[in-house]
């Protein structure tokens, strides 16, 4: 097989333990597979990089900022290199420049084009393991990009996919993707599996494992890949497109977001034009808005909830403060303790009564429901903060997750 | 003009320091040059980067040191483009490789084959100053070489003839080429200018301020090149081709070099062939003989003394004992507590009698003379260590060089 394997900051995080990395890599070769490397920056590295530049000035340059931070990785890759060559396996460090990873010219968060590969299709003729440097490219100006947050991943998985990897394995410090938060539901278990799309809802939702855009390349280019623990031994969880298996259970996962608030304008006149006129500042300022309810008109007045990140939450306010003025609305309100809790899972498309479910559980703990959004394969309720781990508690318990 | 500045690792330490040389370019700017910025990494990085490299590997692979090393210039490169652009002076920063700096495989001390220096060009037509990376190249295959000790001077040098700049200016943290070391003499004196040839002979012979190869090459290109500090204002020592105003003084300076040790070999037989027979081997072994002085041969048999870096000593003498017996030689003698001082100057070519002088100084103070070698432009004594200070002083009055 041909296998990516892509280790993060944690997992490098010193001198012993890039040592450790380099005898993964060895053992994964001595089993008889083609092995490619991608690495992060030492943990902490990119942090203090960047405390640099803003020391240097407020607001950096971002072209430059790219230019320092690559550097990160040169490190790192260097590092496992020589470690491995140490051991008796030749190795060579790569550039993301050197790999073919080419970018627009969006400084600090690139988009990859295209990922050509040759050296590295080289060195593997050669018998010679490639460590790539990831989280950066080169743009058509040859200039070094880099790919902002989660950007090793992505391109660990882009290398697969260009080489056409049987496996892309994301070394990580979880041991995979679980049902819940093991913080939260002690009972909480590991899925061997999960498709593509579930993994999009328990990301975006707060698993954190991987970024979406990574899983997203996955999924167009059809790449195998794994989530897996650097410093424990376990299978992990595969991301794949959906099977039977996946089917057999309603739900998934449970996760849970405390990083919304909610925002409620009271007494909207009820005329066409309106919602433009609320959100259309908000999308300009690039504030993500998630969920989106309109009560029923009474005596053509209405009310209109939505929730934002909480970062977000003092720029919208000052926004709608004038919107409100303007459409002539009554007042507004402003709830931050709020949580939003779901459960996703593909085998909804085939099993009905799971929203039922869903708010007879939550009903039958004494938790209001302040706001509802569905999808094909996703559940979300808003809820009380302070209700947040109780809800999760019973939604994993009443959809039977923790069995095997 | 169009100036070329180089910055050294101490010049860059901090944070602070970077803010320091941002302002010295901005001013050199505001009086209307343009100007080409050429850095080291910070201070302490690439030690600390080595033995990062050397905690990993007893041997690390050089390719992937050279990896390892460059990430340093990187981070300085952002750091000063960041200062600058934070100052409203348009800056942009440039790995070797995209200036193409192009050169030979060896890693770790590659040699420059040719500077393209497109987008430096590009980058000063339309006002921006370059900020780059000094120390690094880009070899035939594509992949990251550095320079050796000194590269980064070399790299600025190597610009500077590229560009055909009016001037290339090294800061670094002595205030120029005095005539003597003034840790020695107190009245030493700062050279406003000295010829190349004779900076040549006063690097070798101990002034550290820069390596031969940036001077070789600032010869053979013509560049005028300018030794100052970044810490003290004043106008440094100026490297040019040879003038009349130079061959005034029979002697520019006096040098002192302690890291020499003398070998002797006694009661070789006088044949041909012997002297192939005892360097041979040295020369192999790359070892760089300096001084070798052959006695008068008596009865066919003669001693003959020879001086190696102190830190050859021991291998040196290793292969000394095998010779020794091979050619039928009586035995081996070693000093290690000699020092070399010299008197440099091209005005000795229209002085006659330097020499005698510097015999008769040496002598009026009683001090005895080993070894002798002389060139066009340079007289050298081995003398017992303990008496180089003195020696210096001595010489140092007698040539006159503290007058202005």
């Amino acid at each position: 097989m041909l296998i990516v394997q892509k280790y993060g900051g944690t997992s490098v995080g010193n001198v012993e333990r890039i040592r450790d990395v380099a005898r993964k890599v060895a053992k994964t070769r001595d089993e008889g597979h083609d092995v490619v490397v991608v690495v992060s920056a030492m943990s902490g590295e990119t942090d203090r990089l960047l405390s640099l530049a803003h020391e240097v000035s407020e607001a950096p340059a971002e072209r430059e900022v790219d230019v320092l931070l690559s550097s990160g990785e040169r490190v790192t890759i260097a590092l496992l290199s020589i470690a491995l060559n140490s051991m008796g396996y030749p190795a060579k460090a790569f550039t993301g420049r050197q790999v073919g990873i080419v970018t627009d010219g969006v400084h600090t968060r690139a988009r990859i084009e295209r990922v050509g590969g040759e050296r590295v299709r080289e060195a593997l003729k050669q018998g010679i393991i490639p460590v790539i440097a990831g989280f950066q490219g080169i743009s058509g100006e040859s200039d070094v990009t880099t790919l902002g947050r989660g950007g090793s991943d992505l391109s660990a998985v882009a290398i697969a996919a260009a080489l056409k990897a049987d496996l892309c394995d994301i070394y990580t410090d979880v041991e995979g993707v679980f049902t819940a938060d093991p913080n939260i539901v002690s009972e909480a278990r590991k899925l061997d599996k999960v498709s593509y799309e579930e993994m999009l809802e328990l990301a975006s939702l707060g698993a954190k494992v991987l970024q979406n855009r990574s899983v997203e390349y996955a999924a167009k280019h059809g790449v195998r890949l794994r989530v897996l623990s650097t410093f424990k031994e376990g299978s992990g969880t595969l991301l794949t497109e959906e099977d039977a298996d996946m089917e057999k259970l309603a739900v998934s996962g449970v996760t849970c977001d405390r990083n919304q608030a909610k925002i409620t304008i009271i007494g909207v006149p009820d005329r066409p034009g309106i919602a433009a006129k609320i959100f259309g500042p908000v999308a300009d300022a690039n504030i993500v808005v998630d969920m989106i309810i309109q009560n029923v008109s009474q005596e053509s007045l209405t009310d209109i909830s939505f929730t934002v990140p909480r970062p977000d939450v003092k720029k919208t306010i000052e926004m709608m403060r004038s919107v409100v003025k303007d459409i002539g609305a009554k007042e507004l309100e402003v709830k931050e303790d709020i949580a939003k809790v779901s459960v996703v899972g593909v085998g909804m498309r085939s099993h009905s009564g799971v929203a039922v479910r869903m708010f007879s559980v939550l009903s039958k703990e004494g938790i209001n429901i302040m706001m509802i959004s569905t999808s094909e394969i996703k559940i979300s309720c808003v809820i009380d903060a302070k209700y947040a781990e109780l809800a999760v508690r019973a939604l994993h318990r009443a959809f039977e997750l923790e069995g095997a």
